[in-house]
């Protein structure tokens, strides 16, 4: 009953196998290796962006502030919505890294935008006024930071807005995957398609052990990324080991099928919570995170029987009052816990 | 005949072993998972250091420019060698991450600062006078960038220097194994005991794929630590992967072993360079690289054979002309290896 | 007409008589002038605060932006309201001169933060984890940015709040003496005796050519405070002229007077919009700043008979709509002119 | 007998006309007033450069470091001379606003790097290798930081040197106008002519209260520096007296006849020194600033007699040991104190 994160639960074997490979003999560090030159070609395969910029770093965070560092200057603002991980959980990363942008907050009901309020926010910003900060990327996530998924149309509308005032737009994809598996469509139909210059393409919440890609699909950021990542520390010397998970994840469609694990784990989880009785479900559950209100006698009840998950508010006070829950799935999560915990919950 | 660097051989099998063994089950994010806890507690012991504020990171970029930006205000000097891996090698990592600190060089003509010419830099850096840089941290490499090793009066003397002024002194300690295996003293002898405050203890060039401890004896740094990692996009969320190799370098004293056998291949290399005939050794090879000279046409048949190794200068001109090499072994230099390119040299 | 900004009329003449009284003969330069002793000294008894750091600068967004950044540390938040200067006005200074901090953003109605939503906003960042930025200090601004005053009590009860959680308050004092010929209250009553701890003491809005004082009530910061001035390029070497400027202005109570000059010139203002039956105040108008609604005509209008000011929407449109404006007068604001424009209001 | 420094000196009684005049009615702030875009326009004409960006702050430091900052990114190399004033005396701030670039230091004896000199130190630094910072902009500064002036063919060959690498070429011209009373030459001779693109040009140092403008010869740098000069708090509300003060600085040779009066006056001092048997000169002086050694007890002397300069070493030691000194004149000094600045020291 392993529901803290996506990150918590073990890599695939497969990765593991591409690993224990990838270590035979001799290979040139700092991304001159071929591996990493195959794991490159290999995402701008399944991205259908021959002339795709690819760089790989370790963490969800570092992908993130390096791209948005890259895309923003100091002065100008980055539009996302007021629960965007880069807002929220990576305590002043964009900020450290673009060297003191603003992040202006979207509001975001179920963390999803709508292209109204994304113009909004960017109207409300003056341009050409030197009073103010001036306006810069837009952020997007989806899988978003409650679980719902931007369709199609609505990725297009908030791409189109940030286009229309001349801004670039960055994906947060730390769980593109689950994403892809939701809306059954292309990379690149989610992606440049629709209308984003850069992806934070996750690897880590999915499977891997901690590899993400930064793509910018026009290749003139390359450089100034580059740069930026090796001053962050974030130039690997054994990029090998980074390029073989990625590789390994890419193949077959091995992350494609762990996504949609995922997703099929969590929605067991949330018809159950749904048909309960017991619990509310709190967002649209649409990928691989179910965020439910229920007792918190349950709460208590789940975590004594070992459950893992978090607990959006106190756990001290009356035991019928619900508290609300967030309960992640990964690719390994298994049928069996979930009747368990849907066991424990209902008492 | 793999010479480029001690970053490019694999990883030892038995790291390999402990990372498919890290990989059971589920595991608590961030460093709040029992490995990581326990990873911490061998460097600890190892160190004899009981009370040290212990954090991993991926990159020795990392390790140095967050234990930097821990002890320097923005507004000072951080005192280095010219040739310093946080000066030359870095793209400005210390400068990015302290919020602009200046890196004052001291000269070290084998990459070895005197305390007599750190003295001068120091006393030539007026304090309390507004109009210039205040002095701040003293860094100091060992093994250094051209393979030679301060003895330990050496080092108590920098640091006691450091010392007499209220500076704090770190040890990038990226070949930290190969330096004992020189000194044949213990970690704590070769640091706190010799006034070094904090380190940077590298695994990625001796055998890991990818980890550095930032080691702080004086717990309090701790907290300023961790938040400036978090929020430069260096903490792990599977940290268990970073901690299983780090304990099992630790085991059994694999890592001094390694050290070890990359010191004694550095060791027959550069005797056999010795006794050529055909090259000059530049710095006295006390560790794991040699820094030699000779004709470029051995720089050319060599590269023909397929061996790997960082020729300091141009390729194009007389063939007789001597041209500086930096050797550099790992754990699996293989003696054959040596014995090849020793031939080859010799032509 | 003048009511662009109270930085638009002229500065006093008693003031540049004092500037001309400085210019006599030599000076040591940096501060090391007597003038500026001198007035440091003026400040310190005026604000009943004999310990005081009190230095120096010539903009308000340097005083602010210096004082924050030597108060909150880079992953930390600044608690200020949505329509802060500091948050709206500065292009990011805060921001920058912090090495990027987050400015968080407490609802304001009327510009007041009530001690209930600051509560909220700080309650809500979580302290103690390393994923979100921490605590930081508190920005509160008085005259606010939409005319209104903190009385003491609310003062007292917001920096009551942030001392709950242990948080510095800073106070943009931008237009302080506004505000104390509102309250009627000493320096030492609005500042440290409420809870105070650095303010930003302004001249420049109020007869100054261009000086604000940063106040330290305790005096620990002023050494970090004046490195941070210098490597912000805000040591002026002629300090004499900024001390000159600050002791005319102080001499005799001219600043407060000014203050209420132009208090009593923006009331006239505000009384005459009040019974003219055409305009709608905005925000109570407790100092020199009135906000007004009224048609679009009278916008027209009055600025072709050449009065100045900002008209806060469009004015494009529909002549009998109305549309915002802010008024701001100045110590040398004439009742003359309120007439005229008043008389021109009403058509 | 002043010689701490060219800024411990009164303002020209001109400048002191033209701010009271300057004072008078109401002016829009921010730059939006006719003085502002007189100053501006006249700068264009006297350095012959109808295009140019012109842009004023209030100190050298801020000028310097908000130049290079929009000429230099964060990850490039800004070369200059080991004593340059950017290096050696703002604390860091050129650091502070590029967001950390490193200052490359050029070996330069008398203040003066070489064209080869300067070659050498931009070999040096690889380009487009990721692990090093990258190649930047070139800053000089004439008068040089020793009193020395580069002439014409000498800026022509360093200027042409950073042109061959593709970097652009700063002039520090705190001491501009004394540079020009040496030379004979034109303004635009001495800039743009010999291939300088951005110039501070001082008149703080040479009878203004506190005033520099930042020129660019390409105007499409002028927003970003707008950007950055108002994010780092040095955008005047009130620009008008910054502009007065330019205005008059330029009226009529002004600003040149006082260059030429603080050179003469130090020609004196110099050949006093010279003749005088008991000083040694240290530098060629060839502008307003005399670097020169005499006996310690001398050093006592005449500080005992009043005489204020800048002593560059210990005054603690025997009488008869030579000790440096800074002798700095500025437009205002007088015959009759060099000469008995002179007969004092001769004793």
């Amino acid at each position: 009953m392993h529901y803290a994160s996506d990150n918590s639960g073990p890599a695939h074997p497969k990765v593991m196998e591409a690993l224990l490979a990838a270590n035979a003999g001799y290979a040139l560090p700092y991304g001159n290796d071929p591996a990493t030159e195959r794991a490159r070609a290999h995402i701008r395969e399944v991205f259908e962006a021959p002339d795709a910029a690819v760089e790989f770093v370790a963490t969800g965070s570092a992908a993130n502030a390096l791209i948005l560092a890259t895309l923003c200057k100091p002065w100008e603002a980055i539009f996302c919505s007021e629960v965007a991980h880069v807002e929220a959980d990576e305590c002043g990363a964009p900020e450290f890294f673009t060297g003191g942008a603003k992040l202006a907050l979207v509001p975001a009901p179920d963390a999803r935008m709508s292209p109204a309020a994304l113009r909004d926010r960017i109207d409300g910003t003056a341009q050409g006024n030197v009073h103010n900060v001036q306006r810069g990327p837009v952020s997007l996530t989806s899988v978003t930071e409650r679980g719902t998924v931007y369709d199609l149309d609505h990725l297009r509308a908030l791409a189109g807005t940030a286009r229309e005032f001349g801004l670039p737009v960055h994906l947060d994809g730390a769980r593109l995957a689950n994403a892809l598996a939701t809306l059954g469509c292309s990379p690149a139909e989610m992606t440049w398609k629709a209308g984003i210059d850069a992806v934070s393409f996750g690897g880590t919440k999915n499977g891997l052990l901690g590899v993400e890609a930064a793509i910018f699909f026009d290749p003139a950021h390359a450089w100034e990324f580059e740069l930026r990542r090796k001053r962050g520390g974030h130039l690997f010397s054994k990029t090998r080991y980074l390029a073989a998970q990625m590789d390994a994840y890419l193949a077959n469609g091995l992350w494609l099928r762990m996504g949609h694990d995922a997703n099929a784990a969590a929605a067991r989880l949330a018809q159950g919570l749904y048909e309960s009785g017991t619990a509310t479900l709190l967002h649209e559950p649409q990928a691989n995170m179910v965020f439910a209100s229920f007792p918190r006698a349950a709460h208590h009840r789940l975590r004594q029987a070992g459950a893992q998950f978090y607990s959006m508010g106190s756990l001290d006070g009356p035991d019928e009052e619900p508290v609300g829950a967030r309960l992640v799935c990964d690719w390994s999560a298994s049928t069996a816990d979930t009747e368990r915990f849907l066991d424990i919950l209902e008492g």
